[in-house]
């Protein structure tokens, strides 16, 4: 364990999807539950969605097939559970190695309990994460969303998590922060699922879209990397788009640009800013194990 | 302007109300709205109920009345405007003061835009700030707070910011977070209210009260330093007490007491931490300029 003054943090978010970054070169410290809840509190403590502790990947026993990548992301949520990946959370941990000289850049990958990521850094700051394709769902029929006394035909994605995409003429027509949507066709997501309500407003040329996202056992959030991929599904689906081409997907946050390879491989591209670096009071930190 | 790598800020909370404090001990910060509004943000900043700068009385021209306190808080809303006073936040920068050694303690004299404030640091680290004697009010009938389809009759009390205070059988009858009262008597608030809704826990020998409040174009709070003070002038007033003494006030963040003086002056103390501290990151800094 390091000496209590010794831990480091910064605060970054990518699209308004915030998190506290907490390097561990030396894979010393053990983060609990407790301690991260204790951190992502709003009002307690720094505040932020995730935490994303910093750890070589060699030190890390369930990341020993993405040796190849030197650095693992160790994200956990704002309630201390463990998360397998976080797109937007990617782009800020990339951001922050590169920031950090831990990773020269413009290209290098890195590892998460969902695998190898490959990233890149654009001339422009943007930064391109790979999310893989997106996996075969149960087969079944489209399922129903209904909300605010409407229902809609969805489209199904798994990214790998599960999302139901539906488009409609006016995002604002709904409440904020948006209700929980109710979904009917359980068989194609048993576990539950987050719902992008979409407006379309591509023009000739240029796949676009604007999006609300309501994200399962959350309720609406300003950003979601893997719903920003399953609108982009969504939309050239709408449009007959197969070739290779980039989509631009509003978010609450901010926006994001979705590239879809001639593989079917995605990659999510935007921005990524840390705000401020420091260390933990000892006394908080000291309160907070 | 100091160079923008030089900014420090550090995170604090007294029962949950939090705060970004910014010492600027040579008085070249000049923080704006906007500046502000974006260090609070709670997804793109670093996030906060407030910012406090810590700045020598002698550098402020508002302050020079109370140019016996070494240290002016300035005290800023989230969302960038200027408030007179806050008592959880006097607690916060009171304890940043001792911490960094810019005052020795126990006691000493902070200024504020509302003017002195008399602090003392307890021997278990509870932090007490003189909150001055309650302001007569607008003569009228007491207010009617009506909520969940229920009328109460309110006390009103001004700190010298507006309350009104009902007594309740069950706190936890109302929604979470409160929705907004509705107040009938206008002639008392021309401004509107803060309102304190409050369970009575009292035992022989102990004044004692829970309560939830709902502050004036906010909503509900985890904590309210004046709110806490109204609701101790309530409870003595229905035990019929006079005499000094002091009453234990819970919050949604914590507990304050309310200490009453035998001439009616009134003393807020409860606890503050510092959280962690650092500095802003240069680039984002300067966009937030």
């Amino acid at each position: 364990m390091a000496d209590s003054s010794d831990v480091r943090f910064l605060k970054g978010h990518g699209t308004k999807n915030d998190f506290v970054i907490i390097p561990d070169r030396d894979a010393t410290l053990e983060l609990s539950a407790r301690q991260v809840a204790r951190i992502c509190d709003r009002r307690s403590g720094i505040g932020a969605d995730g935490v994303l502790r910093v750890v070589p990947t060699d030190a890390v026993a369930d990341a020993t097939q993405s040796s190849s990548a030197r650095w693992f992301m160790d994200y956990r949520n704002a309630d201390g559970s463990i998360a397998e990946m976080c797109g937007n959370g990617a782009r800020v941990f990339a951001h922050f190695l590169v920031d950090e000289g831990w990773e020269d850049g413009p290209e290098f990958t890195i590892a998460t309990r969902a695998g190898r990521h490959d990233v890149v850094i654009g001339s422009d700051g943007e930064i391109s994460v790979g999310m893989g394709a997106p996996a075969d769902g149960v087969a079944g029929r489209d399922p129903i969303v209904s909300l605010g006394g409407r229902s809609y035909q969805a489209d199904a994605w798994w990214l790998p998590n599960p999302h139901a995409v539906v488009f409609v003429e006016d995002l604002e027509a709904f409440d904020t922060p948006l209700p929980e949507p109710e979904v009917v066709d359980h068989r194609r997501f048993p576990t539950g699922q987050n719902v992008e309500f979409v407006h379309d407003v591509s023009i000739p040329g240029q796949l676009h879209a604007e999006m609300r996202v309501h994200e399962r056992g959350v309720g609406e959030t300003l950003s979601c990397g893997t719903g920003a991929c399953a609108v982009s599904l969504s939309v050239r689906k709408r449009h007959g788009v197969e070739a290779p081409g980039t989509s631009a997907i509003d978010v609450p946050g901010g926006r994001l640009r979705v590239h879809h390879t001639a593989d079917g491989r995605i990659n999510l591209i935007g921005p990524a800013e840390l705000v401020g670096r420091g260390t933990f009071d000892p006394d908080w930190w000291e309160n907070a194990e």
